[in-house]
């Protein structure tokens, strides 16, 4: 029988030390989330391949697994050139949007959802990039009122707070803007519509290149020096942690709705009462959030040391009505789960200053039904209080079994043979 | 932009109430095989074809939603008729068997496993079977003693006890066999080694056409009438649930080796200390187990008013070598997570009575900033008490938002105005 022990391309086995990380982080998620109301759902990891194939996913759609047709379906599709009928899910946004609309006569309204799933992505496999990886995403629809705002980034910065904490680590930075005070920047010191995503694109790279840098790489793109200068000016003194209605009458002007800047000094008032004082929890007017479709408030975590963010999200307030042919408000999170294990991991995460003590019984092979008997007794009061117990025989390799115990969390470790007194 | 709301043929949308009952019962399932030193593993939702492929699936071979190859690989494909390289996971037993292989120099000895996933199977959709599913399995690998069949009964019965308890139900039945006395019983009644298979398919229908049913139908087959009634007779008192001993000397003779009753009656003894006085733990000569896999002991759980079992499993230990080619002894249990599910929700299963207090606050839109200010810091005080809190805008709607709200669990809804008092 041909058979091949390794997994998949690009995708993982996890040991049972990985996997009582995840599982540990994962249950710190669910219990900070459900305490906000938020509640999960979950959809099948396959989808129809013309919804993964609507232009929403971007770069992505490149990336598909496809499922093939079965059956008579499959020889038809050999004919025609359409063999697959679908394909692995690449992101928990677009089945989000079907969820939302296959079922909305049944949800809460707004819908406050918790997904936490596997997504696939053909992509070239390399360190820290997989082809299967768990994304973990907490949308409110429905509510287009900063109350979503509010509770996504309180909930998300509790949730951080509570995990960090765990490896020592209090202090992170929750930068938040607003995709309509960028577009009233750009207006206000002269850019044209048709410029706006091409001058994000070069203020996205400042903390690569600096400030001067962004303002070379923009005269380099032929723009018109005043409004070039101006804008750069806008972003010399941030160093103050400027007031966001200030800053923005300053800046802005008339280009922007007045209350934008009111409802983003409300947002970041009743924020900073509801987290942990030590979140520094900035209006970042240089925060850009790639995707195009965000329509309001954009926010991202980032964590000193660490030259990528943990979680970024934002507004979306035309997304879902573009799926569903009706509209809906929407605000999302995107926690990188993935990202968060592995700073925990990098700072020495220990599984046994946050779990029950562990206990291993070996047991002698020639030990007899009765001395059997008493070591399950045993197992079953230590269990009865609260204990980790395994009861297993003593390899002849004990040297190897009690090692691999002992890197599984196993501090109590008792060989018994027929004349032990247990 | 096409698009399609309903989920992929024959798969599911979890709404937010049916995902807290599956969350809960897969906390309890985790929680009570952590206690007993399981470890959770995982391995990827794909396979490579050749795996999926290699006979031990039986059946389910047949039902393979099989993955695409990509650029290249699948031009080539398409040429030579191999256009499919990987495929989704039909249970989890097969990506356990290349899980060990893969992983056994890193893994503890014996590995105690759980895993808990989903598979795939394109199968005809039909009431209660679905195309994608939640199994759940625990195994011992590299243990051959009896120990590994304790632990696995005795932690499963803990865990069935524990979930059904919030039902009202503390009654379960627990039946044990040994295809080795399965095989006994035939050879002292008289049956040829080849007829042992198609005995044994017979014999398992006899809680559906009882004892002369099974008798009728062996005469069809054309075996000695004196075989058949030996047969028979093994069967006929069976009430009095008997020492397995005495009735495999009585029934086996010579046929039996004398371990196998003892070590059968070493472990019914063991797992009824440590189990609940409510579960009926019983030697049953009748049970078959129709997997051609199983060596030693098989068992099944069955619960009084449902005519399927909620978890089954035994020993098989030829099986995980065959596929390493290095021989390790393994017993394993699955679980029918998705009908444990379904007989909880059928008795009424309440999330009320499981879980913390639920408050919704429903904020008028026309509220002021400081309003806000006062609801988010009321909410962060009741979260702090370890109450569920949402904050959300009062709907026009709200009637329906208050009925979906009731349905989700929330039993304090406050209405709050500009001028309601905190």
């Amino acid at each position: 029988m041909k058979f091949i022990a390794t997994p998949v391309k690009g995708m993982n086995d996890f040991l049972p030390q990985e996997m009582r990380l995840r599982q540990h982080v994962l249950r710190l998620i669910r219990d900070t989330y459900a305490k906000y109301g938020f509640d999960e759902i979950e959809t099948p990891a396959m989808e129809h391949i013309e919804n993964l194939s609507g232009k929403i996913g971007g770069e992505n759609e490149k990336l598909i697994f496809k499922v093939m047709k079965r059956g008579r379906d499959l020889e038809k599709g050999l004919a025609s050139g359409e063999i697959a009928d679908s394909g692995l899910r690449y992101d928990l946004t677009v089945p989000l949007a079907r969820y939302y609309a296959n079922n909305r006569n049944e949800l809460p309204t707004p819908l406050k959802a918790l997904q936490i799933g596997n997504v696939w992505r053909a992509d070239k496999p390399q360190k820290g990039r997989f082809r299967q990886f768990t994304q973990c995403d907490i949308d409110i629809i429905g509510d287009g009122s900063i109350m979503a705002e509010i509770e996504l980034i309180a909930a998300t910065s509790g949730m951080l707070t509570r995990i960090f904490s765990e490896v020592g680590i209090r202090e992170f930075t929750v930068h938040i803007n607003d995709r309509r005070i960028l577009k009233a920047m750009a207006a206000a010191a002269g850019f044209e519509p048709e410029q706006y995503d091409e001058v994000f694109i070069l203020l996205d790279k400042m903390d690569k290149i600096g400030l001067d840098g962004v303002r070379e790489a923009m005269l380099a793109k032929d723009y018109a020096e005043e409004a070039v200068d101006r804008y750069i000016g806008m972003f010399r003194d941030l160093s103050g942690e400027p007031d966001v209605r200030e800053y923005c009458s300053g800046t802005c002007g008339k280009a922007l709705d007045g209350n934008v800047a009111e409802n983003m000094n409300t947002i970041l008032q009743s924020v900073r009462e509801m987290i942990s004082p030590d979140v520094h929890l900035v209006f970042d007017p240089t925060l850009v959030r790639g995707m195009s479709y965000y329509t309001g408030t954009i926010f991202e975590i980032s964590i000193d040391g660490y030259n990528f963010s943990i979680a970024g999200g934002g507004r979306y307030d035309d997304m879902i009505g573009r799926f569903m042919g009706q509209s809906a408000p929407a605000c999302g999170f995107s926690i990188g789960f993935e990202r968060i294990i592995t700073i925990l991991r990098d700072l020495g995460w220990k599984e046994e200053d946050h779990a029950a003590g562990k206990t291993a019984l070996l047991v002698d092979e020639k030990a007899s039904a009765g001395k059997l008997m008493e070591v399950f007794a045993l197992a079953t009061r230590l269990r009865g209080d609260g204990e980790v117990v395994t009861v297993q025989p003593l390899k002849k390799n004990a040297r190897f079994q009690v090692e691999t115990l002992e890197k599984n969390g196993y501090t109590q470790i008792r060989k018994v043979f027929e004349d032990t007194q247990l």
